[in-house]
């Protein structure tokens, strides 16, 4: 199939507008009469609220509404509906809510924050998950004996003993994963609109707007067709809006209040505070293998610090296992976990999910089992890569895989001219593989989106998708599958994606769905209509439609190109006539696949993503600092449908990855978060960015729009593993926390001196 | 049938918002970066402009782009494209835009014009359509000899000379109209915003905002396809919507030069000055009439006071046209015009559209023709009443058809005690009839409309509707048709319509259509919808499809109406699974009419409405006042689907009606537009009005949804005739020039007394 649109580097539709700054962020809006938030968070950890007096802030000139713990619905929200949008009696972590204040500007609202009076008794808390598994230790929820939650993923196939019993080697570590931040460079917002009739209309930085409507709806103890979500662009989510919080219940509970819009608009340190993370965790990871590199067995026990609340953070194992069952062929498997309340803040999504943190210790433990084997280090990959055809431990069912290819691709990138490491310091190069869900992710029941495609007088298409934007590129990637699948100019597809009350149904952006379900849907929708443009062309053309196609514009007769006439013209004829119609199409894609049962096994996704990546990086023994020269990075992608967009994707996973490898971390001490800036909080600088080579490896999916799959998040995926192998091959010491700081390789280093 | 919703009192969906003053008009907009336009407008109403300096303009701080007629583009726009945004070289009216300015605050774009220098050279002007047709008169435009426009509507049907000699009665007269204007509220808006990729967004007055999408692009040089159109609620609308303006174009002008959003708000004088209004016109009409009261003929000929540009105002005789041949049978009718251009003010559409104009001379002639054969007033209509399967001499062919039971329902309301008239008033009664279009209007070659209705999880509904809402109540009654389509309460039913984005194709409110058109739309798509809802219910209920039905939410076995399941149950069970599916359906309706051919014959709508009104007024003979007491208006509205909105619209249309019958006159004076507030222009306020007599006689049309015909003009349109006959039959006079202001009235007594 000769392919017009797809495939070319397209520029990304929201480029032009971010950069020249005229992008209207959410932060940017301003309704008529709109009151401005502000939230009172808890000083204490853990503590209960003995007073609580708002009467001067209340009187306050310019203040409209306060609220407090008394003041809110009874609704619990939340994965498990255990919190409240604010807090009364007891707060459990200092991201808790005590109070909130609209008034007439943003700098009332935060003096009249100032004149809330609440007097704590401090409790004794508890931070670390395993200490808050000892008898006697501090309840974080009183009803919740020994803080353990309700989450827990067990899952086994194949004789796991046996294998670790026969294994000719089999390694064994502890890998400790510290919080991190998304650190969007748009903090986190909510806007709450009711009307006359007590309808609500939130413009939100939600990346699940449907889901959110429902929760929301749920929170305010209102149906859900109360709740009209708007998504106007954001700065950068990465999971972010994964879940309701309490900023969006309590921007609604104050517009109630007040009778006017609210804005709450996070400043820099509370996004620090407030925004979730990504949750820390602790694996104990086993892998044993034969003596010709073969896998035989993986045992994993993960221990999630959930802190307060549960959140979707808190189910990240669902991922690990995934990685720990399918990263490499592995005939049996074992894995467990343990997921604690502790009185830290919560955590949430963070791009990648789960998978960044179990890829880093499958991947590590990948280069220990060839060292102790002796084995090349890729070469004990390629031995057990997964290939197409395969069914893994899980149920899942392997259709297009290069993962081969990509360790090849890889193999080849990662050679060619650097300049020598500088005196004194060590070069070395880390691989890493990665396994990820590319086709969709059934944790829902529905895992569809919808489409509804419209051409109109003028020639344009409008996509008005359920898909949402975040940033990504999905409103070009799905501007060019309509347009490729119509045959029109792409220039002339608009797509249209930010309101619940127009927008089909979708489950929300995230596990790297976007392209491949919504890219579906729009196909679908685009096919439906392209039937039905040839339909009424073929009275203008005079033959069947069945004998007609539309390519660049042109609805022509196959067998006679030069008969033929501009699309547009053919919409107009069958429209501006007696008993014209005008053309509509929709579509429904909910992908071929089932969710995990009870015992964890299933076939979530219609397709799966594999990724391999090398890390060329020097180290200076004198300082432990640490300087990556090079990351390769091979992707099977199915299709790369925008190949510089694409490529955008994975630099920006590189970049998420090298962050979170070396340099970042939310410092939460105490259960206190003591990272207040961009100054505490390492972010790499473009300047600090490596050589990149991103190669596609086109596996051409079959189930795939155009045979893409998702590649959201496979950049960031493996980075931290190859990053720590690569250390390891430079200086021989294995990290198994991140990040890698300076510090921490040279009291590492210096340790080894010692010893 | 019986109906849940339809027929019940449903409040206006707007309703609650704009008496709380919670609206947010297009006047409240406000855009990050947004500028302030101003138009500067010609001084004279005919000159040449000689210089125009706008140097200092320029150089004043806050100023961010000048634009004269030297700027504009050369693409001309309107109804012929007969004029540029910006008037360079002469001004033909004082509406001409001889510059504008864009500028950080409205003050100082204000401030900027009156640094604006033009000099001009004053030209011969002419303010009369009959001295502008005369051999020498000044030419308007220079390319048009004559001042003849292009337009010309010339009929002919049967033999009128015959009937003229032959009858037993003819009457003669003409009837002068003059200026009136919409005076709405909410003054004219438009807000430009273009995309770093040269596509805008027009926030916008308009009521046909995908014909405003079309002329607009053209007359900025772009494809349609590279504008969106934005319609927040307006203030009223009345017509004032139907052209595009150079208001549209000039904020789009100015906001591409700026590199800014530009908003351009009327002010109340600018507004009085530029709003377009009804057509000033002349009627020369002659009915003749048999013995028995039988119509013979009817011979008609128009002057259009056409102004500067010719405007859907100048079209306004194939309306009137419609009225001489189709209000009562008529056999034989000979119609003609001349629209002649002026130095004054152009028209526009404005409610009612012409018929207005023609009902005042037909229906006072109906009261000639009745007095001079002595026939009662109301058995002279009765007898010519239109019929249900008439055709009419253009061919308009008459459905469902209620003149006569309007005639009977008014001559039955009139009566009642009201108290006598106080010494030295009149009293008299007076009747008109009123027939128009009501089942859309074929003046563009699609008189369609699109539909889309979704069903989510939550049991909402939402319709995305191409119809326009400016007050008329249009959201409601269409959230009306589709709940009582779908069998869903009426409070889950969302209307979406003010984006060009996403709403399917219609033309416009207009003529009366948006019930018919858009209502036939929705209930095509809601029907669809209904249908796939119960195939997935069927799974649920164990029985097939056909056996279902669905009402008040419940989908249930008609046969055993106790096995039933809410209906929004049955639409997440359909989606919430593996394979699932989720509801949206479209639909386009196109009535099955024909436009009018070259001889102005067709059928232009599916459905036609007619009304018979009486007014009781009393007039105080020493000074001339007329005090209104009662109005009876008996609608045939083939079936009220909410009653009270239906009335609300009635009573708008009365109050219109005697406004422009009593009080209401735009004062244009050697083409200047003397009316500057509404001090000087005399709306009727509440305390004004009469009693209301509205009664709805149901036809039940077959081809309208639920058998709803049109009704939005038909209030207004035979008030005047109405109060002019009424007035006839207190005092004996016979007003045939409108408004009947007191001093009209106490002239044309002092002028009988001194005769």
């Amino acid at each position: 199939m000769a392919l017009d649109v797809i495939g070319r580097a397209v520029p990304k539709r929201d480029g032009a507008e971010k950069v020249t700054g005229r992008t209207r962020y959410l932060h940017d809006l301003a309704l008529p009469r709109m009151a401005h938030g502000k939230i009172l968070r808890a000083r204490h950890p853990h503590a209960r609220i003995v007073r609580i007096d708002t009467a001067r802030a209340a009187a306050l000139p310019g203040v409209l509404a306060v609220l407090t713990g008394a003041d809110a619905p009874p609704h619990r929200f939340g994965f498990v509906r255990d919190q409240p949008a604010l807090k009364a009696g007891v707060v459990r972590c200092v991201r808790d809510e005590v109070a909130a204040v609209a008034a007439e500007r943003a700098d009332i609202a935060e003096e009249a924050l100032a004149l809330i009076e609440v007097e704590y008794a401090e409790l004794p808390a508890v931070f670390d998950p395993l200490e808050a598994l000892r008898p006697g230790a501090p309840l974080v929820h009183e009803d919740r004996p020994g803080n353990l939650t309700d989450l827990r993923y067990q899952f086994g196939h194949g004789d796991v003993e046996g294998a670790l019993a026969e294994a000719a080697v089999v390694v064994d570590g502890e890998f400790r994963l510290n919080f991190v931040t998304p650190a969007c460079l748009g903090t986190m917002v909510a806007v709450a609109d009711w009307d006359a009739d007590g309808r609500l209309t939130m413009w939100s930085t939600t990346q699940v707007p449907f889901l959110y409507q429902r929760d929301l709806a749920h929170a305010l103890g209102i149906g859900g067709d109360r709740v009209r979500v708007i998504q106007p662009p954001v700065g950068g989510n990465f999971g972010r809006g994964l879940d309701l919080y309490p900023i969006d219940v309590i921007a609604a509970l104050l517009a109630r209040r007040a009778r006017r819009p609210v804005k709450i608009e996070f400043e820099r340190v509370e996004e620090f505070v407030a925004c979730p993370t990504r949750e820390p965790c602790r694996i104990r990871l086993r892998t044993a293998a034969a003596a010709d590199g073969r896998l035989l067995a993986r045992d994993c026990h993960v221990v999630i610090d959930n802190g307060a609340y549960v959140s979707w953070g808190s189910t990240t194992p669902y991922v690990m296992l995934a990685t720990v069952a399918g990263l490499y062929r592995v005939p049996a498997v074992r894995f467990d976990t343990t997921i604690a309340y502790t009185n830290n803040p919560y955590s949430g999504s963070m791009r990648g999910y789960g998978n960044l943190e179990s890829t880093f210790a499958v991947e590590s433990q990948m280069d220990e089992v060839a060292d102790r084997l002796g084995l090349d280090r890729l070469e004990l990959r390629r031995r057990n890569a997964t290939r197409p055809g395969d069914a893994n431990p899980q149920g899942f069912t392997i259709t297009s895989c290069a993962m081969g290819a990509c360790l090849e691709a890889v193999a080849e990138d990662v050679r060619g001219a650097l300049p020598a490491p500088a005196p004194g310091w060590r070069r070395g190069v880390g691989y890493a593989g990665m396994f990820h869900v590319a086709g969709g992710a059934r944790i829902y029941r529905s895992d569809g989106c919808g489409a509804i495609v419209r051409l109109d007088d003028f020639g344009k298409v409008s996509l008005v998708t359920g898909a949402t934007e975040i940033g990504q590129g999905s409103e070009t990637v799905l501007a060019m599958i309509v347009a490729e699948t119509l045959g029109v100019p792409l220039e002339r597809v608009e797509v249209v994606n930010s309101d619940t009350a127009v927008k089909p149904w979708d489950v929300g952006v995230h596990a790297s769905r976007t392209t491949f379900i919504a890219g579906n849907a729009a196909r679908l929708a685009a096919e439906k209509l392209r039937a039905r443009l040839l339909e009424m062309a073929s009275e203008e053309l005079e033959a069947p439609a069945e004998a007609l196609a539309v390519r660049d514009g042109w609805v022509f007769v196959r067998e006679t190109p030069a008969r033929r006439i501009p699309y547009d013209r053919a919409a107009r004829a069958g429209h501006l006539r007696e008993g014209g119609q005008t053309l509509v199409a929709e579509a429904f894609y909910d992908p071929p696949t089932a969710m995990l049962d009870k015992d964890l096994r299933g076939n979530v996704s219609a397709a799966y993503g594999f990724a391999a990546q090398a890390v060329v990086l020097d180290v200076e023994a004198a300082t432990g600092v640490i300087r990556v020269r090079r990351v390769v990075s091979a992707h099977d992608v199915g299709r790369a449908l925008n190949p510089p967009a694409a490529e955008g994707q994975i630099h920006g996973g590189i970049h998420m990855g090298l962050g979170y490898a070396l340099s970042e971390r939310l410092v939460v001490e105490e259960g206190q978060v003591l990272t207040a800036s961009f100054m505490d909080y390492a972010v790499l600088k473009a300047a600090d960015m490596p050589e990149l080579r991103v190669r596609f490896v086109e596996s051409v999916d079959a189930e795939g729009p155009f045979g893409a799959k998702g590649l959201g998040e496979s950049g960031v995926i493996p980075v931290s593993a190859a990053v720590a192998n690569a250390v390891h091959d430079a200086i021989g010491v294995r990290f198994r926390e991140l990040p890698i700081t300076p510090a921490a390789v040279h009291a590492a280093l210096a340790a080894r001196e010692a010893a």
